[in-house]
């Protein structure tokens, strides 16, 4: 092929910006989650994972599995269709109203992906706004990027959690312009948290839309785990809130819930959502079965924070630079592309402990970490194990023990 | 919420242009397949199902719910991360292996849907190309579409399957200029096919990259189910083959298959390949055995074209307006969104059997269409019961029965 040149020139381009990445093949072990097997180039060998985002194991727990399991065998593995054209399967209809009446909204719907909800959701619910203009906050997910991209309306950026600059913005618009809000509950990389009530307070007084991302937080806080504006008492205050089902529930899938006429009009003209295949029965039913779990039971949140507790307090003692948040995932700075990679490849080679690291473009150059994410099945001495072995890599790169704030990026 | 009416007004105007869609909520029973439960307003009641994308109905095959099964038990229900970050699985990896060898390439790449494998697939290909520009056929699906779009970069639109145009086209551009043809093999709601071995020869006298969706006959045609373009002898010739694991082979996901370079440029660089949740291994494992019982059973092929004959011959016979076609889709003619709507609906109501109305934007404006899909397991009865209903349906409604060729739209 006369093109291939072009294609190696990309790669070999990503290899001297040592951004080329490469994907652990890795094999989960239900029931002993999270312990898996590394197919290694040297062939399978035993690790631990510390950066999964099956935040509470769900995908491992019996009831998810049982429902994927007896549903596979009721119903079988696909859905067979559009949702339009007979893929409309009765455990994503029990998944959708599953899902509305998690965040108290009349309606949901789901898509392949989060993703594709943010991507297709953001861009149909802001086009279907005469004259739209969308304000997103800076470090948004790359879905809600695309998401405001795909929209082609006006778009403002304003700078991560800064309600000020939100205000200026807003205040800049005429009132009567239709505005969309769309920010992250908990942005998953710096693991902070957006001013929820604040922006709420914003958007009632500049009469705008507020589209909320709760990726990394629904099922994992608020009451009965609806997320972070749940447990900040304002999601009655939020118009729109995307999710996911492959985090916090274990299985694969994202969705938007809100009022009856929002969610009816995205079903009606997004073509993201028209035009795929649905969700596969047996999905839908782990997914809701999750949900419901932890609808009912703390255990898994409690347990959750627990850990992430005490993984803070043991990597802060041994003085490692870790960012200071108030959630569940432990960013560990490295602040260079190569080390970080070098310190996941060590961990792994040496401590059996998978860490994939983070560079660019996921996080800004000169902020690459290693992003550790502890869940209710990471023990005392798996804590303690991965904090050795931090250590030993630290050294052994010459990377800086002793805690310090790092500066904001 | 003060912006609810913007939402009702566009609903109230999908309702007055008879373009709202209704779905129907249909629980399938694997082993009784095309057999399924509709959950009608008033309560459950079995219908037969005639228009799934589950062609050849592996979705409910024993072996296929078994790796699902299996796998789920061993690995749980999600994959637990993005691609890169935990969530590249052992049966994810063989899968792509598996789809690789299918299309005779040195690799392959997953993607959560086969909308997404064309959107970010070609979006992401021809965004690599230095001034490409993209000659797409213009009855592409939407997902192609939305991929050209995205690109970014000129396109020019040839008519539909006329390769005279296409030539037209591509004689137009300097020859050093980078070009993607980008087609279908099998166009689904016409149910024709491209002439993939003319493209070929275009695209190689005139320096073409060729990009083929093989979406509507991977697993159906070729030898070992490789497709249209390895049935027309021509799959060498091609670049990128793109496909879905969730019609042939019953599952969730899609494909492009292509050189070593082509697929590690899109793993590398495609938004949406990079930020979503991997596809659960137990969905890879089920498609990748749909795929080998595939490549090594003809009977499913056979079947399911000899199916889709009888059903031609009888609905002919009884003076149904069939669209002409080579393929295994059975296209009736309607013409009017109403009537088509109607169809369908007393076809359910009356006579359980499911038929979704394809409807604009599906298909154009006057072309609305019943679209059947014959698999392997409809037998002669069904096919007798289907075109009773249809002649009784299509009386009621004083639509006209004699067949005649339908103008081309």
């Amino acid at each position: 092929m006369i093109y291939d040149h072009f294609f190696s020139a990309v790669l070999a381009r990503l290899h001297a910006e040592r951004r080329y990445r490469v994907f652990a093949d890795v094999e989960r072990m239900a029931g002993h989650f999270p312990h898996a097997t590394w197919h290694s180039p040297d062939g399978p060998r035993p690790v631990v994972i510390w950066c999964s985002n099956d935040y509470l194991g769900m995908g491992q727990h019996p009831r998810v599995i049982g429902a994927m399991v007896g549903t596979a065998i009721r119903m079988g593995a696909g859905a067979g269709g559009t949702r339009n054209i007979s893929g409309t399967n009765h455990p994503l209809v029990e998944l959708e109203r599953e899902l509305a009446g998690l965040h108290g909204k009349e309606a949901a719907l789901v898509f392949t992906s989060g993703y594709v909800a943010n991507e297709t959701g953001i861009a149909t619910i802001a086009g279907l706004l005469p004259n739209c203009v969308i304000l997103s906050d800076a470090f948004n997910h790359n879905s809600m990027i695309e998401g405001v991209r795909r929209a082609g309306v006006e778009k403002k950026i304003w700078r991560h959690n800064d309600v000020g600059h939100l205000e200026e913005l807003l205040a800049a618009e005429a009132q009567e312009r239709p505005k969309l809000i769309v920010f992250e509950a908990l942005y998953s990389m710096d693991a902070d948290i957006a001013p929820v009530s604040r922006i709420c307070d914003l958007a009632e007084r500049y009469g705008a839309m507020t589209y909320i991302d709760e990726v990394h937080s629904a099922g994992m806080y608020g009451p009965a785990g609806a997320g972070i504006a749940a447990r900040e008492g304002v999601l009655h205050r939020i118009d729109v809130v995307e999710g996911t089902l492959a985090k916090a529930f274990g299985c694969l899938g994202g969705y938007i819930a809100a009022s009856a006429d929002v969610i009816d009009a995205v079903r009606s003209c997004a073509p993201g959502f028209i035009f795929t295949t649905a969700l596969p029965p047996a999905v839908c039913a782990a997914a809701t079965t999750a949900i419901r779990h932890l609808k009912a039971s703390q255990w898994e949140r409690d347990r959750h924070q627990n850990r992430a507790s005490r993984v803070k307090t043991v990597l802060n003692a041994a003085g490692l630079p870790l960012m200071t948040t108030d959630t569940h995932i432990v960013p560990v700075m490295v602040g260079n592309p190569e080390k970080c990679r070098e310190a996941s490849e060590l961990l792994l080679a040496e401590h059996s402990i998978y860490i994939q690291p983070i560079n660019y473009p996921t996080v800004p150059r000169g902020t690459e970490r290693l992003r550790i994410t502890p869940t209710p099945y990471h023990d005392d001495a798996l804590i303690d194990a991965l904090a050795q072995a931090l250590v030993n890599v630290w050294k052994r790169l010459g990377l800086p023990l002793q805690y310090r704030e790092l500066a904001a990026k």
